[in-house]
C-alpha cells in the first residue's frame, strides 16, 4: 500500500524516489498521480515526506487533479537550461533534474528511479545526471522495485476497483456466450445474418464495443482464439478465422479502467455445440488442477511452491510441463499465476526464479490460471480467475463465473 | 521512411539499433513490428541488414505476424542465465543482451537503444551491459533519434492510415455536434431526456463509444472542455461540468488505430447557441492566424520559423505570446504544430529550441494548431487540422471539416 512506501524505502536504504514519464500507461506514475492525465511529468518523493508532482505549466489543471503537491517546471525554464548547456537537450534535462533535486534538498544519497519512458532518452539523461551529481547514487531496482512492492498489497478501494472490472468482464462474457450460441449454422460453421461466416474479428469488435460501453478498455488486446491459435497461449486470435462447432476457444479478458487504471484478469475456454473426447479430457485435467490448487492456496504461503505443485499435478496426469523441460511448447507451458493491479502482470510473482521470495501476502490480488496446450492437435484450455487474499485470511474469488466448457447452441 | 534507416544510421555512425519493450504503446517498437502484439520483445537491426525480432517462445505466434525474421529467447533460457549470474536478475538480462549481440556478430561499435520500458529496469541493465562489453558504446539519441527521424517521413500507406483516423474523427465530430444541438434547454443549460443537465462526462462517454464502434481509441483521452477548462490547453474537461449555451468548448480529438497505431489529431472550438462578442473576437483572431499560416506553409521550410511567425501574428492583434514571455498563461501559450504518426506528438518539431533543425519535409505529416487562452475570462479557442506535405510539393489537409464556431441549437 502507498502507506508502506516509507518503510520499504527505509529497509532498502533509499533516500528518495524519482518517477518519470506520462501518467497513463505508466503504472508507477499512475499509482501516485491517480486519475490525472499528464503527457510528461516527474514525481519526487523523499523518504518521510509527501510526493511532489513536477509538471509543465500547460498541464497545471490536470496536475492539480492528482491531489499531490505540485510544482511547475516554469521554475527552471527549458530555454534557460538550454542556454546553460549550449543547446544540448540531454544535458538540459539532466540539469533540470539536478535543480529539482537540489531545490528539494537532495545533494546526494540513494535515489531510486522508475517510470515507463523511452530508454533512448532516459538512459543518457540519467548518465548525465550521475556525472553532474557524483554524490548521488541512481538506483534501478528492476522488477522488484519499491513501488511494485507497495503496489502488491491493495487497500479496500483498490480491490473494489479491480472487482468492478471483474463484474464488467462477466457481463461481457455473458454477452459473448449469448451472441455465439444464438447464431444459425451452415454445417458446423456459425453464420451471420448476412449469410457470411462469423469471424473472430467480428466477435472481437463486439467485445471492444461492449467494454467501451462500460468505460473499460483492454490495452493488451483480448485473447479470443480458436483452434490452433487457442493452443498458443499468447495468440490473441486471427481476425479472419471462422467460428466452428467443436473447437476449443480460449477467451482471456483483462479489461482496465479507461485511461489506464486497475485491471481484472479472467479466462474461460469454450467449445460450441460439442467437444471431442480428446478436448474434453484435456479440459477435465485443467479443471481438476484448477480446483485442486484453488483449495490448496493458503494466505502467507510462498508463491513459487504453487508453480512446482501445478507441474506435479499435471505430470501426474501424464502431461509434459515446463518444470521438466523449460522449452516445452506442449502440455503445461506457462506460469500458474501473477499479481494484478495497475499492471496486468505484477507482484506477487509465481516464477521459480531464485530471486523470487514472494508470498500470498494478505491484501494481495492474484490470478490462478493453469492451462494445457497441444498445438499439433489444435487444443488449448486455460481457466483463470482473479483472487483476493483478504486481510482476514480468507481467499476470495473476486467475481464468480461458471467454468462450463461446452456451450450448447440454442 | 523505414527504407531510410540504413542511410540515417550511416550518417550517424551507428552500427546497430536495439529496440526494447512491448509492441504496443511503444512507437519505436511498433514501427518495426507492425500489428503484432507482444508483451515484451527486442528488435535488433544491424546497419545494412534486416531487423530480427527476439521474443518469448509463448509469443511466437504473434511474433510471426510481425513479418520480421524471428528468434526465440529459448536459445538463451533465463534459468541458465540466472545460474551464470548467481540469481542476479539485472545481470541475467544484461547477459542475454550480450549473448544476442555476440550471436549476431556484434562485439563492439556504436549501438543505439530505444523503446518505452521501465527505466528502473532498463537503466541498470544497460549499465551492466556496458560493463560486460567495454568495446560497445550504447548511444541514447534522445528526442532526435534515428527511428523518429525515419518515422517523420511517411509512405503512402501510412498517410492513408492517418487519413482514415481523420475520417473517423469527423464522423464523431458530426455525431457530437448533432447530439449537443438536439438537446432541449432549461434556461441556458442543456437537459437530458431524464431531466438531468447534460454533463461533459456524459458527452465523453458517448465519444469513447462512437470511437470504439469504429475500432479507434484515444489513449491520451479526448479533450472536451468547457468554460474555464477550455482556457487550460491540456485540461481534458471536468466530467461533472454542465453544458451551457454561450461558453467556449474546446474539442480536441486524437484517435489512433485500436491497439496503438497511427494517430490523427484535430481540434474545433464551439459555442452552443450564441457567442459573446468577447469570445467571438478571440475566435476571429485564431481563425485569421490559422488561415494565414495555412497559406504561408511551404514544403521544405524550416518549422520553427512558423512558431515565430505565429507569435508575430498574434502579437500584432494585441495578444501576449510565449515568444515574449515563456511563462505566460494568457494569449498564445503553446507550440504551433507537431508531427503526427505512431506518436501523437513526433517530428517534425516546431519548437524554438536551438537543436531543432526540422523542416516541412516532403512526406511529413503535421498538425497546425494556433490557439488563444484567457483563463480568467473562461475563454479558450484552438483550431487544428492535420496536414500532409505531399511528395509533389502540395500541402493537403488530410480531412476537411468546417471551422464553425457558433453551433445553433435546433
Amino acid at each position: 500500500m502507498k502507506s508502506d512506501l516509507d518503510a520499504i524505502m527505509q529497509a532498502r536504504g533509499l533516500d528518495a524516489l524519482l518517477i518519470v514519464g506520462p501518467t497513463i500507461h505508466n503504472p508507477p506514475m499512475g499509482y501516485l498521480t491517480g486519475g490525472a492525465i499528464l503527457l510528461s511529468a516527474d514525481v519526487l518523493k523523499k523518504r518521510g515526506a509527501d510526493p511532489v508532482l513536477y509538471h509543465h505549466s500547460m498541464e497545471r489543471g490536470e496536475a492539480a487533479l492528482s491531489g499531490l503537491a505540485t510544482q511547475s517546471y516554469d521554475r527552471f525554464p527549458m530555454v534557460e537550461l538550454l542556454e546553460q548547456t549550449q543547446g544540448d537537450v540531454i544535458e538540459a534535462y539532466a540539469l533540470r533534474y539536478q535543480k529539482i533535486l537540489e531545490a528539494a534538498g537532495i545533494q546526494g544519497g540513494r535515489l531510486a528511479i522508475a517510470g515507463h519512458v523511452d530508454v533512448g532518452l532516459a538512459f543518457p539523461v540519467f548518465q548525465a545526471l550521475t556525472r553532474r551529481m557524483p554524490g548521488l547514487e541512481l538506483v534501478g531496482e528492476g522488477e522488484f522495485s519499491t513501488l511494485l512492492q507497495a503496489m502488491a498489497i491493495k487497500d479496500d478501494d483498490e480491490v473494489q476497483r479491480i472487482r468492478r472490472m471483474g463484474q464488467i468482464s462477466i457481463q461481457v462474457m455473458d454477452l459473448v456466450a449469448d451472441f455465439l450460441t444464438s447464431h444459425r449454422l451452415q454445417g458446423e460453421t456459425l453464420i451471420e445474418p448476412d449469410g457470411q461466416p462469423l469471424t473472430i474479428g467480428s466477435v472481437k469488435r463486439r467485445i471492444s464495443l461492449w467494454l467501451a460501453e462500460r468505460s473499460a478498455e483492454t490495452p493488451d488486446d483480448v485473447i479470443f482464439a480458436i483452434g490452433r491459435d487457442a493452443a498458443l497461449p499468447h495468440s490473441t486470435g486471427t481476425p479472419s478465422d471462422v467460428l466452428r462447432l467443436g473447437q476449443t476457444i480460449v477467451f482471456d479478458i483483462a479489461p482496465c479502467e479507461a485511461g489506464g487504471g486497475y485491471f481484472h484478469d479472467m479466462t474461460r475456454t469454450w467449445c460450441l455445440g460439442y467437444a471431442s473426447d480428446e478436448a474434453l479430457a484435456v479440459y477435465e485435467d485443467v479443471h481438476a488442477v484448477f480446483t485442486q490448487l484453488r483449495q490448496e492456496l493458503r494466505p502467507g504461503a510462498q508463491c513459487k511452491a504453487y508453480q512446482t505443485r501445478a507441474c506435479e499435478l499435471f505430470a501426474q496426469r501424464g502431461h509434459p510441463t515446463i518444470c521438466e523441460d523449460a522449452r516445452t511448447q506442449r502440455g503445461y507451458v506457462h506460469g500458474l499465476a501473477h499479481g494484478v493491479g495497475l499492471n496486468v502482470h505484477e507482484r506477487p510473482d509465481f516464477s521459480l526464479r531464485l530471486a523470487n521470495e514472494d508470498h500470498l501476502w494478505p491484501g494481495s490480488v492474484t490470478t490462478l490460471e493453469p492451462g494445457l496446450y497441444y498445438p499439433e492437435r489444435h487444443i488449448g484450455v486455460r481457466l483463470e480467475d482473479t483472487l483476493w487474499v483478504r486481510p482476514d485470511g480468507k481467499i476470495e474469488t473476486l467475481v464468480e463465473y461458471p467454468l462450463d466448457f461446452v456451450l450448447p447452441m440454442r
